[in-house]
């Protein structure tokens, strides 16, 4: 009897990220059992319409995968770090900043952002932009630019042109 | 002189995994700088029509992305292991097998794959069936299934079925 009061008490069985179903089903870029989050938890960086679903955090991976997906006209947050991304684009077209240079991308292109260098992603062409984001478990905050970074970042034609899309 | 010998007598620098182009364009199921190779490196163990691409494998990651490809008709290795893989479809249709349960899957389903776990993916659709498959960098070697385990797993009506397809 103490075993089911036990498990009456907990209630319905919580589902741990090591404890997923093992099928998920897509439809529509959301997936079974996976929720669609805020983007960041607080406001305190610059980000406009952009969501965040954890598609898998399992910890013997190492690491994350996430998908990132911006309605038309918007943008994650300017940043850099030293943990590295892994990103395919998944869903539509948008222009993609890493270090000094900016890129029309399109589903399942890959890009490569180093430690330590300026990224941003942008849904620029009318349409949602979606793309997985594969991160090491353990990894640091990002660092927003000072007003002295956005000045040589602009000192770039085509990265001041992408940031004031 | 004896720095610009060194370069001559090195060839062209050789990119390591993790010093890959910032961007790498898709087209057509292959990747910029992405070799398209033998699903495994020998034929000891079973499987069919189905390569392998390395898409993302930097060491700072913890972990790797590879897309797995099969024609149609072909399949991966029925195989377990200690280590999980975290499975995104992205090309057609086909079957998947984990444990016990065999599912149609489609692009962007995702599929979980527990430790110690029978899996095998085929192209049963007559079309490509390709998925993204993200492992921990350190893993062990997958086990073979033995004739006892075989007969085990046939007991199951839905996975007989689908080892005969």
């Amino acid at each position: 009897m103490s075993s089911l009061n036990e498990v009456v008490a907990l209630g319905p069985r919580l589902r741990g990220d090591d404890d997923r179903a093992q099928f998920r089903m897509f439809r529509d870029y959301r997936w079974d059992d996976v929720a669609c989050m805020p983007y960041k938890e607080d406001g305190a960086a610059p980000f406009k319409a952009i969501s965040r679903q954890v598609l898998f955090a399992e910890q013997q991976l190492g690491c994350e995968m996430r998908y990132f997906e911006m309605a038309p006209g918007g943008y994650s947050t300017l940043e850099r770090h030293e943990h590295m991304h892994a990103v395919m684009i998944l869903r539509g077209h948008g222009q993609c900043l890493v270090g000094e240079e900016v890129r029309q991308v399109k589903p399942f292109d890959l890009v490569s952002i180093p430690a330590w260098t300026w990224h941003q992603f942008r849904a620029t062409d009318g349409e949602a932009f979606g793309f997985l984001c594969m991160v090491n478990a353990l990894r640091d905050k990002p660092q927003l630019p000072t007003e002295k970074d956005l000045e040589a970042l602009k000192s770039h034609p085509a990265v001041a042109a992408f940031l004031s899309t």
